[in-house]
């Protein structure tokens, strides 16, 4: 890139890390856990929000944010499963950024909620520059996507909380090796938790609902 | 996006759109038929690359330009096959542009070549905005990632003159309904060819040979 490139971008990534701080003091003052759910198209980010709406909302109020390049296929899969869901689409953009966040922020009553799950655009790349402003950053890994990824795009998995690796039913049916992927990932990020889950059947789902609400609990205390 | 923005953006589109009809003149040139790899992450380019290697190699010489954010992962692979790989790696850009695909050319001696295929970037959005200058677009969608992608990433499936849908001996274990796919793929692009293939099992793969040995030999003649 060339120096007024370079400078064009700096300037975008801090005026978005500013609106992002923002975001966090908003969703802070409603005690309101997030997280900002990225991965790869495909991976199984609505379908891990799916999931997470069934088994939770009973018990908690959850917010969906969703980003998508095009159509409303991902809010109304959320709305359906029984969460309140706000479409976001980006008309183009690679990425979801702090702005978006604030301005679908304002559109809900945000103490009435206890989970708010921002679902990004599947982009292994993009996202992982800009900071919403959410509690935690969450990525869903992908079986058949392979297991040279944490190598081939550092920058998203440097930069998560915890990466739930989905679709293990498919472990039998392609090459993945799963301890290349969990050495390649804790050279990037060695404090990382890893949860194991299959959407599709359902195993492992309990370890990574467990997780989800002993931050929403952890959260309210603070 | 603000004005300043849009018109940074249009200037790098038309900057990138100049030299990438220089790229294409230069391989006119030098009669090399080229593709410019598109798909998700793991939706198999590097697989798809490294059998069409083994299944040409012996009547055609093939240049392999990788693209990737970090490592020689794919390099190595497109080598070990028997072509010859220039790795580019991007450094955290999201996708190849002109510029990238114009300085790997100068490394080679593209007469010696019959096939140049560029394996872009793992990304379902940015790369569909960057004109390489090659002969052909082809993306590879994978049915692990759901049939709903063209409806959700149209940018990318409306520019392509070819979709490779690959890990087809997946579809007894996942949800994916070819109809729906090929419906969502028409609406944006209804000359488009479809070619289902497993990379794996080998299925389809002779139709995608076919595909390619009639296109490089088409090229020559013009």
């Amino acid at each position: 890139m060339n120096e007024q490139r370079i400078q064009i971008v700096q300037n975008i990534l801090s005026a978005n890390d500013a609106i992002a701080e923002n975001n966090r003091q908003t969703l802070k003052q409603a005690h309101l856990f997030s997280i900002n759910l990225m991965a790869s198209p495909g991976a199984g980010k609505t379908t891990l929000i799916e999931q997470t709406v069934k088994h939770l909302s009973e018990r908690y109020c959850i917010l969906v944010i969703d980003g998508d390049i095009a159509t409303t296929f991902d809010a109304d899969r959320a709305t359906a499963a029984g969460a309140t869901a706000i479409q976001i689409n980006t008309g183009g953009e690679c990425h979801l950024d702090a702005v978006m966040i604030s301005k679908a922020l304002q559109q809900a009553q945000l103490e009435m909620f206890d989970l708010l799950i921002v679902e990004n655009v599947g982009n292994l790349v993009c996202p992982a520059s800009f900071d919403l402003g959410t509690s935690m950053n969450v990525l869903i890994a992908s079986i058949p996507e392979g297991h040279d990824k944490p190598h081939k795009y550092p920058s998203m998995y440097r930069g998560v909380d915890l990466v739930v690796l989905n679709k293990i039913d498919l472990l039998p049916y392609v090459e993945f090796d799963v301890d290349f992927f969990r050495k390649g990932l804790e050279a990037l990020n060695p404090s990382v938790e890893i949860i194991q889950v299959s959407c599709r059947t359902g195993q492992g789902l309990s370890s990574w609902i467990n997780w989800l609400e002993t931050k929403i609990k952890a959260y309210r205390t603070t």
